[in-house]
């Protein structure tokens, strides 16, 4: 495994993605939450000043392969936005990116096997082991253990920063 | 299948959706072309009149889960933001969503095989009959047959809607 050179740094806030937001067929977005695909939510997006994350995030969105799998998911966007070297896949040969599949290898088994991973997930703590054996730093920050105010500024800072990124992967969860 | 009542509309702008436009270890952007993740890409968006069918795509984005798929991936996307009732699928359950998996069945096999599809993808004119078999309109443009004002027109109009849709899906490609 190549270690990355320069320690690099972005946010993932919602780490656990439902695909439940959409329609009825889905669960519903509890309140107060606000859709990003509802002209509040967007307008929300265009108008922050923190929004800079979003963008290398966005294109590289995948929908969690099945419901033990918000973290793999959310590393598999992590890991690409970043541009991390990425194993090869034979799907994609002779390109190379993070699927929800080849994410996990050897390494990442000591972390957390992927028997466990398939009956409970994995927490943020794995998310940031993980990372580690990709040679991305995670700090990893639990909201539970900050302020509201502290949370908020922990977020904003984390997603305002344009790329490249410097300095270690924020994780942050509510 | 249930026919939906009304006719929906959105627009697909990017049908073949390369997984190669973010780091050197996939293909780069040929120019002139902007980066979605890049400060003028994601000023356009922001700042363009014609964004409104942006937000209900990109909550859905997914990638080709093969080099044959953009066709798959790009329906995938369109029936999920236009909420037309999916097929359960196993790991997803009890929610319901489309999946590249799950879309291909006994009607669309009519209109395209899965062995073809499998080697050589699909065409504009076949992703418009496949919509047809889940009920959705779709109004079919090619590049090559309008001017190039006549195009930027039809796209304009079709990306600028808001939700909900109203009148036939719209599927454009240069």
């Amino acid at each position: 495994m190549r270690v990355l050179t320069s320690i690099l740094k972005v946010a993932s806030l919602s780490l656990c993605l439902t695909i439940g937001q959409v329609s009825a067929q889905t669960l519903p977005l509890p309140e107060p939450l606000i859709n990003l695909n509802s002209e509040q939510g967007a307008r929300l997006l265009l108008e922050s000043e923190a929004n800079r994350a979003y963008w290398p995030l966005s294109i590289q969105f995948v929908t969690q392969k099945n419901q033990a799998y918000c973290g793999v998911a959310s590393l598999t966007m992590v890991l690409n936005a970043l541009g991390v070297p990425a194993p090869s896949t034979p799907e994609f040969e002779p390109f190379k990116t993070f699927t929800q599949d080849n994410l996990l290898n050897g390494e990442t088994e000591k972390v957390l096997p992927k028997e466990v991973l398939a009956k409970i997930g994995m927490t943020l703590d794995q998310i940031g082991g993980l990372l580690t054996t990709f040679g991305v730093k995670a700090d990893i920050h639990h909201a539970a253990d900050t302020s509201l105010d502290e949370f908020r500024k922990l977020a904003t800072e984390a997603l305002s920063d344009p790329p490249p990124w410097s300095g270690p992967v924020r994780m942050l969860m509510e």
